[in-house]
């Protein structure tokens, strides 16, 4: 008998879509061919693209991206119009991320149209999508900020369509991982079909609420590389793993763990920043110990101040020495 | 009748013991004292300092610190040895922040005690302190892979010797907010006395498991500036204050907000690293919006994708124009 592998989230890197939306992000065709054969060497389970709609460049882009025919599934984000959706089935893409504002805040400053216009239109772009045999992923944008009754609502609806997947984002970085566990879970028990998450990180939470997210019965959760997105940008993909390797390194078996230090060293160079100190496992010092007491431990047993095996990522251990701190009767 | 204030939870800036372990942190006493100035500035409650005992320079760092007459009041980091306990007293210090490692792991590894003969280490130290009237706080580091039964047998013997605090430290960052609000939940339910909790960044969730802790009764919350410490780090103080103004903007009411961009902006300079482009409030790129359907919202409404005002932290609102990704018809 085959042991029992526990429910595991599937990984849908956005650096090509949400990464786009760095302030300092100006990826080159090449560089995008370049992140993306990494992100699929690493097995990320699906790739999300810019709209092919956005600019001659993006489709461009997208259909050399499918064009490599790698492991991973390549996803575009569109609109819910028809015409976009069209765009992204004559590119190739495995899938449309649809996706509409839901908040009221959203309604007013940036569509100025009711919930219901919203969903005839999405329903529409959805079975576009489904006649056409790709996966199709229906999100609310500011899923935080919008009444529970309208987010069911629409959720529902769209799961009756027969979507593969409804997506809860969290736009603008509000909630707490207490709120999105309630929040996925209520969703968990309205729909039957799959949930993703995507989480900003205006609160410093959007690694946490992505676990919690999963918790609560989300299948699929957003990250990008080092974590860039709009404003703070949103979960970094080196953040979840170390996250969810403590809490079962099985959940994240499938992926080459060890990559994770260039991966994020090829994009803090594609984007011109560096990677930052305190960053899970690529953080420069992320495995490296100071203080006496600590060093004097680690010397006999590195599980004393290392929850993570430096080995597993590719990483060594250090140890400082000569440091006020440090010595034969450190106390610090 | 004056309204009643929300309970809001008490900051330790630890930037001077734990930031001093930072791999980087070589802090000069000049820096110490303008570091400390800043901080009580800002508003924190406490100043945490590295034990006198570790060198001649920590000691003499100490007493210069306790010398400036700070509204923060100042505690110093030591060993439950009554020498240490005795020196912390000389030095002025408000308080003793007394700590041993109950884990299994740390007992082996550390300092090869059993829990209790450090317990009665412990009480003596503790009765010491209180005798000279100074605030006591005793902590359990590693007490997140240390057995329930041992933790509540150390914090109730040491509450019912009447110390001011029990610490709750996570010190290899391996908890989750949920972990944290159970553990903090079951201490809140067995002790008459304040709780302090201190959580390290392993596991990307410092920030989530400190406002986690606060909800679930802790009354003092570790941060250091940047969120500098042993390895990847703790929680930092910008993003603690933008996760609790998220949640309640009375929760930090009380600190100068304006000046943290400055604070970061010091620390990263004093020890030589960039402010994370993902930092909280203090990023490069927090208050800036590129997409254009991101833009053009905001230029409506900030608060279209802004969940935090920047005028109220010292920060500007950024819009790029020109990208790809932008202009008047914008999709993505
Ligand atoms: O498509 C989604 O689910 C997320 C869109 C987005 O980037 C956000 O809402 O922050
Ligand atoms: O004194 C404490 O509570 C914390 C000590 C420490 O830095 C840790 O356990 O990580
Ligand atoms: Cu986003
Ligand atoms: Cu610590």
């Amino acid at each position: 008998m085959t042991p029992t592998l526990p429910r595991r989230p599937l990984i849908v890197d956005t650096t090509l879509r949400e990464g786009e939306q760095f302030a300092a992000a100006h990826f080159s065709p090449e560089q995008k061919l370049r992140l993306a054969r990494a992100l699929d060497a690493f097995g990320v389970e699906y790739l999300e693209h810019t709209s092919p709609v956005a600019s001659p460049g993006s489709e461009r882009d997208l259909r050399a991206l499918v064009g490599l025919g790698l492991s991973a599934r390549v996803v575009t984000h569109v609109r819910c119009h028809e015409d976009d959706v069209r765009r992204a089935l004559d590119c190739g893409a495995d899938g449309v991320n649809l996706l509409f504002g839901t908040s009221a805040v959203l309604r007013e400053a940036s569509h100025g149209r009711s919930v219901e216009g919203l969903l005839a239109d999405a329903l529409a772009a959805i079975r576009l999508a489904q006649n056409a045999g790709v996966e199709v992923r229906f999100s609310c944008e500011d899923a935080f900020r919008t009444e529970t009754a309208d987010l069911l609502r629409v959720y529902t609806a769209v799961d009756a369509c027969g979507v593969d997947r409804v997506g809860v984002a969290d736009t603008v970085g509000v909630a707490t991982p207490r709120e999105v566990e309630r929040l996925v879970g209520t969703v968990r028990a309205a729909v039957r079909c799959d949930i993703e998450f995507h989480g900003h990180n205006d609160g410093g939470c959007a690694v946490a609420n992505a676990a919690a997210a999963f918790e609560a019965g989300a299948t699929h959760l957003n990250v990008t590389v080092l974590g860039i997105g709009e404003r703070n940008g949103i979960a970094p993909l080196s953040g979840l793993i170390a996250r969810l390797y403590l809490s079962n390194p099985a959940l994240v078996g499938a992926y080459d763990l060890a990559a994770l230090p260039a991966l994020d060293a090829l994009v803090a160079e594609m984007v011109g920043v560096n990677i930052p100190f305190n960053a899970c496992i690529t953080g420069e010092t992320a495995f490296t110990h100071k203080a006496g007491l600590h060093t004097n431990a680690v010397l006999r047993e590195p599980r004393a101040y290392e929850a993570l095996d430096p080995g597993v990522f590719g990483r060594e251990r250090h140890l400082l020495s000569g440091s006020r701190l440090t010595g034969r009767h450190a106390v610090a």
